[in-house]
């Protein structure tokens, strides 16, 4: 079938829509009609070009929501007219990952994934002249229509709007989870969140939600203030405004340093804060944020020996056929709040506009409909 | 009181065995006599002057186990006649951390122990010209005779052998209560040590004891296959004969990666190697090892985005009151063995001596007698 999609045909370059083939599904896999999709910085990132392992010509989303139109042979667990949202990290519940309660990193089809092909090793997407166009994050929500697997697709409730809970594709589900599988924090406890974007409206939100008693938002800019306040922040702090040291300030803030902290930018300079302003004893830093290819980050080991816990999340620790559907469930039950942080809605014919207005920063997250 | 001890009058010169005024216990404090005392690398690391908090002069020492021969006022745990191991990490079971099941730094005393005083701001050791001699860790076990705040020392059963079960009091807790107590290790796991010295073996039987399915010793000298072996260690790896690259070598020998890996040297290149061999998705590495003063380690975020926990231990996590003689019971009733790695027992006089061994790399534990 033919079907409109944004393509990145190289780096740095604006993306083309396009009549593109979509090849029907095959063996396992599902044919989604996307009704929404976010705009994320990890497509901007890739569609930079600094990402050495990205692939090109592609299609690129990966925040998506929308409703299964057709299904391969072998298909079980979805049928068409189910609402659904992609995943781009999987759950095939067989293989070692997913069958191991402490990770949601499922690696049933990681290689081709990427590799921007399915998991048979071709594409389901072509140009005119025949070319192929590769998937990306094995998603590819930039296109009215997506061919994916079964086991990369999360069936959620039909009462649910598609241009909100888009978002739980990607920004939402990191923020929340982190907070809430990765970090699995308790009641009372103190959070420090360094960079208040659309992650870290989220852990701080996440962090609302499971009861902490203080939720200190870092960020360089001060309109950020009152974006936190909104999702829960009880204190907010400019770094640029803080006479000496930034971990000393945020240690003695939170009466020994943040039971939990969370790194949300992808700057290693940052990491390193975050993991020194986590509590003696027991304090865990999680970083969230991506950092550039090659980056290294650096600490003294006694902030382990004393009992600091480092480590990371991605997409939030979520199983995500497991979990997608719960935290869709805790929007639409009033738990957490999506539609604030939806601040531009646009036609996808105005993909790229909506990619300018990220990289100038503009609101915290704009979702395209088709 | 006169009392006979080690006196570490400046760094890097040989101890001077001396006597010295030991005044009696004062408000919650216990009087110990030391029956056996290790020697351990912090001892010698503080001697040779290149810990920048290092005190002299000082009675260092903290590996010991002795007898209560008399209480100050208000002690209420332990009497005369009680066999007990000093903790150089107390537990006061009233300070924040001691009330958080996460940790086991009990911070009652930390000042004080780190300027080398009592509670009370001064030392029990004086000279014969009356100047003072520094506690050190709160310990001093190179003395036959010591004084102790009540909340260092752990009481343990009277069958229990004076030379062997001062080990407990650091390189055995240590070990064994990494896997214990930090890494929480359940039966199955795979893992890997850097490091077969007296720590790095107590890892191994720590693992042993917890039904770890494989445990890989790694270290530069082939002497320590057999001394692993004693142990429960099923594969040794020698870096210097690995062709190629040793976390490579590692994460394939354990079919993912370890599990939970330790790094019981010191090194923060091996700290850095123990992390990236942990399994993806949920390996743990545990810093055990102590690095020079300012020395720094690295990694990508990535190590830890893709779900590896970087954290560290101090006395094995254990809480010395309630886990000091709970080790000391399993030492009694065989589940570990302490005897095989005691390798030479002498006469306290001959100290000096028992430091040379020590850094020749001379068998694995040396303890003195009084």
């Amino acid at each position: 079938m033919d079907v409109r999609a944004a393509v990145a045909f190289e780096p740095n370059k604006p993306l083309s829509i396009e009549t593109v083939h979509l090849e029907g599904p095959k063996e396992g896999e599902v044919l989604v009609e996307n009704k929404a999709t976010g705009i994320c910085h990890t497509d901007a990132f890739v569609l930079s070009g600094r990402d050495p392992e990205g692939k090109f010509p592609a299609i690129f989303g990966h925040e998506g929501a929308g409703v299964v139109q057709d299904v391969g042979p072998g298909v079980k667990d979805v049928k068409p007219g189910d609402h659904v949202i992609p995943l781009y990290v999987p759950e095939c519940r067989e293989c070692e990952y997913c069958l191991n309660p402490k990770t949601n990193l499922c690696q049933a089809i990681r290689e081709t994934q990427g590799q921007g092909v399915m998991p048979d090793g071709t594409s389901r997407f072509s140009l005119k002249d025949g070319s192929m166009v590769h998937h990306f994050m094995g998603t590819s929500t930039f296109s009215n229509y997506t061919v994916l697997p079964e086991i990369a697709v999360a069936k959620i409730r039909e009462d649910a709007p598609f241009d909100k809970v888009c978002y739980v594709g990607c920004g939402v589900t990191t923020g929340i989870g982190a907070v809430v599988n990765t970090a699995k924090m308790e009641p009372g406890a103190r959070v420090i969140v360094f960079g208040l974007g659309g992650i870290g409206l989220n852990v701080i939100q996440g962090a609302r939600m499971v009861g902490a008693r203080q939720i200190v938002g870092v960020d360089i800019n001060n309109d950020k203030k009152a974006w936190g306040e909104k999702f829960g922040m009880t204190d907010f702090v400019n770094p640029n405004e803080i006479d000496g040291d930034l971990t000393k300030y945020l240690v003695e803030l939170t009466k020994g340093g943040g039971d939990y902290t969370f790194e949300c930018v992808g700057s290693t300079a940052l990491m390193r804060q975050a993991l020194e302003s986590a509590h003696k004893g027991w304090g865990m830093s999680v970083i969230v944020g991506v950092a550039g290819a090659g980056e290294e980050v650096s600490t003294r080991p006694v902030q382990m020996v004393t009992g600091r816990h480092w480590t990371g999340t991605a997409f939030g620790g979520a199983r995500g056929r497991t979990d997608v559907p719960k935290i869709v469930d805790w929007y639409m039950e009033g738990l957490i709040d999506i539609d604030t942080m939806i601040t531009k809605v646009m036609p996808f014919e105005n993909i790229n506009e909506g990619f300018e207005m990220m990289e100038r920063g503009e609101g915290i997250r704009t979702v395209l409909t088709y």
